[in-house]
């Protein structure tokens, strides 16, 4: 069985990072499948998904560490072809990943106690988003 | 059809690298389903999961470079709320990623030869660790 | 449903960029799944999968990105056990991952606009390479 489903978020852009457990967990639990797999997947390449404790110290230790690696005012080659200033948004997005797949069982997700399932919007500027939920199994 | 297993571990935490390829191997060849995708999944926020060769030269070089990207013993604010120390885990977790999705046809892991899949425990402490495997296919 | 396909692609290592989304896209569209996953895996421990907007800016904005994390001429452990002077690439496969998994429904991938399926090719020489196409759906 495959159900698909969608999450609308509007973010902030600038490494903003935004929970988006309860919203997956919600759409598992409705969907009807009792075990397997929900991929959530991010159409574009200036954002991604990751897991972290979704708590502002370890938020904005997070986004530190992309600044370190990708600053935002380093120069790009993207931002000199296109002027659209968002390379760094590119770089980051490309190095965290646009895919993540989470397990679940008796519609509950497996996730740890305070891992949160987190939507990184690296764009240069406010965005509304779609994210697509693909949810296989039983 | 979905199975759902899991694996146990002790690990000694501070970027303990362990091969888990042997454990996920005989889950999937014993499950009863010939081919799909095992997805294994680490529920926590200090822990990852990805491939490498395992040899003590990739495995400290590995190592070394999140000694770089995320130091142990840089400021986070992750540490000074909460005072456990272990906000550079938090960071490493974040960017390598829980989970991991391995193709196998007739019961074998599809992956390369010299290709181990790699538990990373980054907590800074020993952990008693239990991983998901989520298998999916025919 | 599972069907198993694969890609062969030669490369010329050095964080060679491929640009695989057709090849994905013809994959799924021809296997007779519907809808579901496509898990896209490269079995070696050397190379990668990611998506980005595939242009020559933010090409080469990642590969001097990857230059900074693990710099081809850095020492590496690797290389002093095994003198194949590739530990840079094994570092960088391991960050980046092996692993990348796609929606599709009625046949098309769900991918964003200007985001692309990308191969990443981190050996220190050209290499014939064969991905595995796992696809899963109704």
């Amino acid at each position: 069985m495959v159900v698909t489903d969608t999450i609308e978020l509007d973010t902030q852009g600038r490494a903003d990072m935004l929970n988006i457990t309860g919203a997956v967990a919600e759409s598992v639990k409705a969907c009807g499948i009792k075990s397997g797999i929900v991929t959530i997947f991010c159409p574009g390449s200036t954002s991604a998904i990751t897991t972290i404790e979704y708590e502002s110290g370890a938020l904005s230790d997070l986004k530190r560490t992309f600044d370190d690696i990708a600053p935002p005012d380093a120069d790009y080659a993207h931002n000199q072809r296109w002027g659209d200033g968002n390379g760094h948004s590119h770089v980051r997005a490309a190095l965290l990943g646009p895919s993540l797949t989470v397990p679940f069982l008796d519609g509950e997700l497996l996730l740890g106690t305070w891992q949160q399932i987190t939507y990184c919007d690296f764009d240069n500027r406010p965005r509304s988003r779609r994210l697509v939920l693909q949810i296989l199994g039983d």
